[in-house]
């Protein structure tokens, strides 16, 4: 009687919040510290220090009216215009606060912009391996999710795939780089191909296809550059996230950014602010609004998570395990030692090793490693990966 | 190419986001104490101060990491205990924290439960006048909204027409009591007949109809006490929200309650979980979720809201205003003097004043009058009032 599709949804969690319910009840049961929890993506780095004096200071100095009082649905425009002159500063690219809206984090972002832009029977593209609630999220919004599987190996897209996936129908291509679960990064050769294609393909339906640029890891890349996808292709939608360059996932602050190039981006806009307001979205939380627009260009401190990649590369190379080259993010995608990644996984959780198969990623017989984790963790977690290697020798 | 509706609901505001935005407009041309504000419901009461206090005890004693970090989907479960508890406490209903559901604010608790429980092509009623924003997020849900007109006078439900309403398609019904924007409360006899019916109804059907109680008006009363809906219908999801009783609209933050006597109440709390999954609402904003857990107890201070009500009330009597007689929230609701309340709205504007014609809460020849605002405010703009029913005369 009430609606059994929300409900299942409801009853079969996402993959990952599973074991992160599971996570909270083991680590009950024995003890945090043992506890080998890969699982959850939760920033291991606290909050920069900039962030929590933005917190405290708006507190005790703004007007307690104001500052917890409704901004305009779209987010105040003092904060658009902050992030407006980041994004033009950093990515020498104009950024019209008139088309940024602050939405109540990544998840909101994506739910958003997929209703902004579907009808009811388009296709949303989806590169796997992908994080598994753009199904929910696409589905939700009448859309059919499409799977494209990258290549193997280096995970950049597969073009001959992706262009046999596209057709009269396609709406929308989601592009998460750097990648979860996989850390890729998209390469600028692999950003210019796509948009080239994505052009092509425009032209020959005479319909618009909009990337939906899912950014969440921006900030958390080694030694490269990740390339701004609106400078290459003009029909994009930026989702970002300071979940986890200020280590704020729980605050679900963040904005969609439609960019001036795109076609109609004022229509674009006004889907987005309409689809916003139709699912309860108006007015991102203020104080934390105010926050990330005081912070807007704060940087995480990613000494830790180096630290982390470069441990636990080394020592898994060193057991055995194949690892796909990790650019960015806070993940290690890593093949399982045998084919099916659950048994994997099961034999892992007898260590007391938490990871994620990666099948719900849409990719089979991986898993992934999260690895914003305090250091002592994984280093105290590597005899035990050894020992998990050697099962299969 | 992109979702029509969607760019029409962002382009055509609701008609108090309108108002919110020329309002903004014309206090910058004119100087804000030139202005008379009493169109949006944004609290002048700061926040109690036992909420800054939480707020900054939080962030300095709590570990950033988990202060800022994801919690679980449905809500911190310390959080969730001191919710169910305060509910335990107050209205000696049992709560189970396992069927309560920490959410962004009103609109999301709403647009949650209807996703929950609509099928496409059920219907929702609302009883008018109502919070227009209703109409928006039931139609997103797939519902078809259907409005009951109250009684005039004093706005309690007219049964006749409501048990008209309904059939077997007939899913929940909204009821928001303190009322926004009559600021009419339910009686207790109104609740027990509104029960009695709806039992029967569902009998008569054999299908469930869910209340869903939007409830953020709940503690702005005076000299009574608002009925708590679960102890009088079982089939019931309480919205609830900090944003008026605490003075934090701008901060987003609520809870869905689901009676434990509701039919399946496992089975519809599942369901708002999958719902609030699907709209990418899971784990709302975590420093207020702890903030909100400690001050689960704190009341707001009334003082102001009784002395502008009854200054305004007495004022606009007196100067032959007819005025619904208002038992909470901080609405006054007006006849206006002429049919057509959009031509009264226009006549006030000519003196500053900015208030709410009646139409879109679906009910013609009112405006409403929100008297959340600095005493002084309406000290000065009283005369202005007293000049414009001159007009009439």
């Amino acid at each position: 009687m009430i609606n059994e599709k929300m409900a299942g949804l409801g009853k079969k969690r996402s993959v990952i919040r599973e074991i992160f319910e599971y996570a909270k009840l083991r680590k009950a049961e024995i003890g945090a510290e043992n506890v080998f929890d890969f699982s959850i993506g939760n920033p291991s780095v606290p909050t920069p220090k900039a962030v929590t004096v933005a917190l405290e200071r708006l507190i005790k100095e703004k007007d307690p009216v104001a500052l917890h009082g409704y901004t305009s649905a779209q987010g105040d425009l003092g904060v658009r215009q902050s992030i407006a002159k980041h994004i033009e500063s950093k990515f020498d690219f104009k950024a019209d606060p008139n088309l940024i809206y602050m939405t109540c984090g990544a998840a909101a972002s994506l739910t958003i912009c997929l209703n902004a832009i579907v009808n009811a029977g388009d296709e949303v593209i989806v590169l796997a391996p992908f994080f598994p609630e753009y199904r929910v999220f696409a589905e939700k919004a009448g859309a059919k999710l499409i799977e494209v599987l990258c290549r193997e190996g280096d995970f950049q897209i597969d073009f001959t795939a992706l262009e046999k996936a596209i057709n009269a129908k396609t709406k929308g291509i989601i592009v998460n780089s750097p990648n979860n679960p996989t850390g890729a990064v998209f390469s600028e050769e692999t950003v210019i191909k796509l948009a080239t294609l994505l052009n092509k393909k425009q032209a020959e339906y005479g319909t618009y296809i909009y990337i939906i640029a899912d950014e969440p890891y921006r900030e958390l890349v080694y030694d490269m550059s990740v390339p701004y996808i609106p400078k290459y292709y003009n029909n994009t939608l930026v989702c970002y996230s300071y979940s986890k360059s200020l280590s704020l996932p729980g605050e679900r602050i963040g904005y969609i950014f439609v960019s001036p190039n795109a076609n109609n981006s004022g229509e674009v806009y006004a889907a987005v602010c309409g689809a916003g307001r139709s699912l309860g979205f108006v007015c991102a939380p203020s104080l934390l609004q105010y926050t990330v627009g005081e912070c807007a260009d704060v940087l995480p401190d990613l000494t830790v998570y180096r630290k982390n990649r470069d441990l636990f590369l080394d020592a898994l190379t060193e057991y055995g395990y194949t690892v796909v080259p990790p650019d960015g993010a806070f993940y290690l995608f890593v093949k399982s030692p045998e084919e099916d990644a659950y048994a994997f996984c099961d034999r892992a959780k007898k260590y007391e090793i938490l990871l994620v198969p990666s099948d719900d990623f849409g990719c089979k017989g991986y898993v992934r490693i999260c690895y914003c984790v305090e250091t002592d963790q994984i280093k105290r977690a590597l005899p035990k990966f050894k020992a998990l290697m050697e099962e299969y020798k």
